[in-house]
């Protein structure tokens, strides 16, 4: 027996177990390809022959494959095996995949904790690794020691589909980041800027950009986006127009940058031209419009 | 006589006048809603009964209006007057139309500095604010004592079209980011999570998360995007199909976030499946791509 088993491999689940081992943990491992388990193996991890081994090896069995497809792929070659265990899946997923793999396996008398891993591998084991669990709470204050090992974990509560909403809520934040980081270094790299030189100036413009941020939320939970503005929706619509020609004019694609303009006029044409930025959430709850109409 | 004369009121237009008139500057104002003056007028600003009684008024004008039309339409009426003094705009703008202005204003016997100001109406006067500046060397070198008022000045050289090029680029970053936010904040609050208790997990990740740039630079300054990836693109662009599915499950518009995904899929189609993100922005380079073919 193992006190834990790693399930997948890849970038990030040769990360999960090599902080388990860090920690001290004895680790029993199993990748589709097993190549991949020798680095784990030379570091003292149990390579198991099949993955029916793995999940047999340990009461804690924490799955990292790619997509929630494969998951179900995977593990139904080992569903007998899972009655009494506790399943932590950590592959990226929607919160109805969550619960609909929750139901699965409860179904088959395991108990159920769906995560979200908010770091990239390197940051696992770590305290600035946020990991996010929903499901039994149960099982989590069972296996809540073990689970630091990974970094620093949060408990959001007993319906699986939470952490996946959270997670995919922090990835949506991420990747707009990202989109318009995209945006800004093809803008100056158009004109031979170096990226190393324009980028600690783009990193402390953000951070300071963050600053508004609080306020949003203020604004959003009292649906108050219209005193004390100190940057109109209007103002900042009229601004925007600059951004589109000069990224055409400089031959660059205005693919990411299109669609918030589209919205941002959308939010002038309904009177929020005096509102805060803040006040666009509104007009991307489709189904809420759609209640309120 | 005065210091200088700020011609435009607004929210910005506003702050500006208040930094200098707080520094203990002369300060002469002109708004065309004659309204907005009279706060700046109790400050101890001198209200100028027209345009061109401002410009003639300072040694330096600087004018901080909607957009550039509205600075040639305004400005039309005082040429003249502009003949050895100082211009210094601050309306939001293209390097097209900076340069274009600056051509417009040195015919007029001015020296033109561009002007981009990082800030938002509050942060003006304190060391947070970055205002960018570039053209006229030898005028900018004249008053840089009294710039120093509005915030941290950078000059970035003689071509008019630098600053709007770096305050374009920045602000490509900042919606980005913030389109990004609107997503995550109405996939939470379709759930009914409050905004004000999630921002604070969504800044940190954010802040985590912008860990990743400074070796995005290096990448795409090296166009090394392969070597010690740790997310790599094929995993993000399946894990990002999770993002679409739960908004649309959560009956949230997927209009701000498609675009990424087509962009990422075109990545992975093009080879880039084991690449990093920052591979992406050679597929936003149009012109490039035309020279390459
Ligand atoms: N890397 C990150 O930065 C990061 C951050 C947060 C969350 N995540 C999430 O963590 C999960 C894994 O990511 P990763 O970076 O480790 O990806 P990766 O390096 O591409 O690894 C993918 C893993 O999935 C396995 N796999 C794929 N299809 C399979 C199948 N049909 N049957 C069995 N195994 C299969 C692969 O096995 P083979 O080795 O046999 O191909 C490999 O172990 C994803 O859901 C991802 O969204 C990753
Ligand atoms: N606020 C910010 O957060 C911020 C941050 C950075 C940069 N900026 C830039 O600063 C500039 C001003 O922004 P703001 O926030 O001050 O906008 P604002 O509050 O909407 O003020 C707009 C100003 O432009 C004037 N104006 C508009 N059309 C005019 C015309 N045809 N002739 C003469 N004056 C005209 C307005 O005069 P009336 O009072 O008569 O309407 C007012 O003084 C914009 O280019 C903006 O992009 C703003």
């Amino acid at each position: 027996m193992s006190d834990v088993a790693v399930i997948g491999l890849g970038a990030m689940g040769t990360a999960l177990a090599e902080a388990f081992l860090n920690k001290g943990h004895s680790v029993t491992v199993w990748n589709r390809s097993p190549a991949k388990a020798q680095v784990l193996a030379a570091k003292g991890a149990v390579v198991a022959a099949s993955l029916e081994d793995a999940v047999r090896s340990s009461q804690l069995i924490m799955v990292c494959l790619l997509v929630y497809d494969t998951v179900h792929e995977a593990l139904a070659a080992a569903q007998e095996a899972l009655s009494g265990r506790t399943l932590v899946n950590l592959t990226n997923g929607t919160p109805e995949q969550a619960r609909a793999m929750s139901d699965w396996a409860v179904g088959h008398g395991a108990n159920y904790i769906d995560g979200g891993i908010m770091a990239v591998p390197p940051m696992i084991g770590g305290q600035h690794a946020l990991i996010l669990y929903s499901g039994s709470r149960q099982a989590f204050d069972t296996h809540a020691g073990q689970l630091d090992a990974l970094g620093t974990s949060m408990y959001l509560g007993e319906d699986a589909g939470l952490a996946p909403l959270y997670d995919i809520s922090l990835l949506a934040g991420m990747y707009g980041l990202f989109a318009g980081v995209l945006q800004a270094l093809s803008l100056t790299g158009a004109v031979g800027i170096r990226a190393g030189e324009f980028m600690p100036l783009l990193m402390s413009w953000l951070n300071a950009m963050q600053g508004a941020l609080p306020k949003w939320a203020e604004r959003i939970d009292s649906d108050d986006h219209t005193s004390a503005v100190v940057s109109n929706l209007g103002m900042q619509a009229d601004a925007y127009v600059n951004l589109i020609d000069a990224s055409t004019a400089a031959g660059i694609s205005t693919e990411l940058v299109l669609p918030m303009q589209d919205l941002m006029r959308r939010g002038v044409a309904a009177g929020k031209a005096n509102a805060d930025l803040s006040s666009l959430v509104g007009l991307l709850q489709l189904s809420k419009q759609a209640t309120r109409d």
